[in-house]
């Protein structure tokens, strides 16, 4: 294997992908195992070319992915791995530091911490917070909540009804309960409704995964205070958007927060997996997580990341946050955020200018919550009939027992063109139903 | 910027740096904070060009790693960041494929399966079994253990005193006790010692951290069968061996596993992070992590990969294990191993052939622990002083309340002249001490 020659296949594979990947089917047209039908039962017995995993990636892999990438994917929430993040990989991968204590790589353990700080700048946060990185907000949410189980000792968490299934999932695997505390007419957590008996955490989410509502932090945190309960702030897809001083209001209390997740893999156009967690309490993440056998003592006079989460290694993801907060600068990020807002605006304005569709939460950010005026049955086979033309891709929730679409904007290459030809595809698809 | 032109220059910095590998001081020589110290105290405002973060890669990072590729790099389970594995997670990275159902991505949900499988194959174990990516042992071994909990309803963790440090911190997390059994003269859990009251799992290692030893599998599984207990197999290291029929003895009663943990970023030349986890219960591992909520039911005719771990999204690390199983075959992973269990060998009989050393375990595999003849102090001396030099890094271990030097041979690019390097440099710098 040449390094230099396969590398620069790699690369131009890569350049040439990023190139054409609106041209694709967003929403990956193909049946389930077509794709393993296709690829040979068993493992070869002798080395085959690098050449051949490429031919095989454009051949067998392509037909079977859903275009993360495509300037016109709107499902979930639409991210973006930008060109510096995704050749920091590159040399991530290379380098191949393996973060478990300091001496292992102090520029992994070090890089960490500072691109943490620099992004607890960039959002606003207040100073002193100690922040890592970990693969996904599900993991840091539930770093989160052992932490709080173990300095409070509560046996409940607490959070809104439209709060992320990683903390329901988190009071599975610890055995706790999950309290589900209602919502207001624009699905923000009720204080009013908030009953922190037993609890040992209570999760407020900036910009909730069904319409990016905004939970009241401050009234929360108060209520936290005083109940002696941890406050959890979930801003996996929203805190991002804080880079812009004109949207700092969703963050307004997140000062009383005991622990925040942020997710660069989200909206910061970094490539998955990259997850910030901040805390004011460090003492009591490295109470909770740090362990340390004979065969690590290293005597290295720092703590290792490994004391503030579940895993003990980790690999060198600073790297590539480093490199788009570099590249970008707080001015090329704010300008994205601002563009993908003012996007989801435009789109917003032509939903509710439409009639026979209606508008079905506000819109704090990049997502539009809309519908169809009609059953329930319609939206979902016009989700299907969209999807399934390849040219967008979209997702869908329930409101208010509802079923409700979205169109989530977060894709740096999305232009005005592409969302006006989403609508364009969901009005010819309504009309052709 | 121009990714082409960036990306040349990225591809040709990794290209060089995995020549020069071997040129730099294997174990960092910089002093805590000295990084941070040089790098600005706030991100930039405006975006800065590529080779700015190349060129602080080089000037600030470079001198502040430890270099886990190098050749000479001995310490804990040495590794490789193979170069298929690397260019893999270069189109990894661009693809920015998430996970979270297999419609987000038909291409990873069942590669991800699929190179299982052929791993299953390549290291002989049973049809059938379940298989799938997590990051690290930490996350498998925990999710093992959640799914035991759930299925068993058991409080206590067994594992032996030499078991890895993850079972003991998921035990903390989980909030239940760990329970520790002792080992005989060879390192390996005494099964007339197990005691699995109450227990809902027992971890039986193959492969342990400080001496790679293997624990008696098949006596613990049936007495796990026996009590009702899951058994989870933790063979994160020495698992790649069984590629090597030879090696298979260790897997011996690995079919009354419940659960295994293989990790291929140990020693089967994947880059950080891959983790290989299958599981004979699959319809545990869905009860205690399959949850769905309404903005993710798709309809999709398949499992999400979600539903065997805590994590909801993953990235494509299965696109990197299919590209090295494929550039690799059996045959190179197994002459791989195989020259590395040589390596040691040779090590170990040099040891054994000097006056004044000693081995102090048995070498299953690659890692020979040893020691200089006398004082703790004067082997924890010789440690710091070897790893001054940057010639070479070791770590070591305690063994019956000794203290004990370890060499672990993983890394591709170790030839005989690095071993022989590694055994000069200790004799030197143990007659200078």
């Amino acid at each position: 294997m040449s390094f230099r020659e396969d590398g620069q296949a790699a690369l131009e594979w890569t350049a040439a992908y990023l190139e054409r990947v609106g041209d694709y089917p967003v929403l990956a047209q193909v049946e389930p195992g077509a794709l393993r039908a296709k690829l040979p039962p068993s493992p070869p017995e002798e080395g085959e070319p690098f050449a051949a995993v490429l031919r095989d990636l454009d051949e067998l892999l392509l037909p079977a992915m859903t275009h993360w990438q495509s300037p016109r994917f709107f499902a979930y929430f639409a991210n973006t791995a930008s060109e510096p993040g995704i050749l920091a990989e590159l040399v991530t991968a290379a380098l191949n530091q393996n973060g478990i204590l300091w001496r292992t790589s102090p520029a992994l353990a070090e890089l960490e911490l500072h691109v943490a700080g620099w992004a607890s700048q960039l959002l606003g946060l207040p100073e002193g917070w100690h922040g890592h990185i970990e693969d996904t907000a599900s993991t840091s949410t539930f770093a989160a909540i052992v932490a709080a189980r173990n300095a409070t000792g509560g046996r409940v968490v607490v959070c809104s009804e439209q709060a992320h299934s990683s903390v329901e999932k988190t009071a599975r695997m610890l055995g706790l309960e999950c309290r589900s505390v209602p919502v207001d007419a624009e699905f923000r957590l009720r204080p009013d409704a908030l009953d922190l008996d037993d609890a040992c955490c209570a999760v407020a989410t900036v910009g909730t995964t069904s319409t990016t509502s905004v939970d009241p932090v401050a009234a929360i945190g108060d209520a936290c205070r005083e109940a002696g309960v941890w406050l959890h702030v979930d801003a996996a897809y929203a805190g991002s958007a804080m880079v812009c001083p004109e949207l700092r209001w969703a963050f307004a209390g997140v000062d009383r927060a005991d622990s925040l997740v942020v997710n660069p893999h989200k909206w910061l156009v970094t490539p998955m997996d990259c997850s910030l967690l901040w805390t004011s309490r460090p003492v009591d993440f490295r109470a909770a997580f740090s362990l340390v056998p004979e065969y690590l003592r290293a005597g290295d006079a720092v703590d290792s990341l490994g004391d503030y989460g579940p895993a003990l290694g980790r690999r060198f993801r600073a790297l590539k946050l480093w490199a788009v907060l570099r590249c970008y600068g707080r001015a090329g990020l704010q300008a994205m955020i601002r563009e993908h807002i003012r996007l989801a605006e435009l789109f917003e304005s032509w939903v509710r200018d439409e009639p026979g569709w209606e508008l079905c939460a506000p819109r704090p950010f990049s997502v539009v919550c809309f519908r169809r005026d009609g059953e329930d049955e319609e939206n979902e086979r016009l989700l299907s009939a969209v999807n399934a033309t390849g040219e967008i891709f979209i997702s869908h929730t329930k409101l208010d027992g509802r079923y409700v679409l979205r169109l989530a904007i977060g894709n740096e290459r999305t232009t005005e063109a592409d969302v006006r030809r989403a609508w364009d595809v969901l009005r010819r698809e309504a009309s052709a139903l």
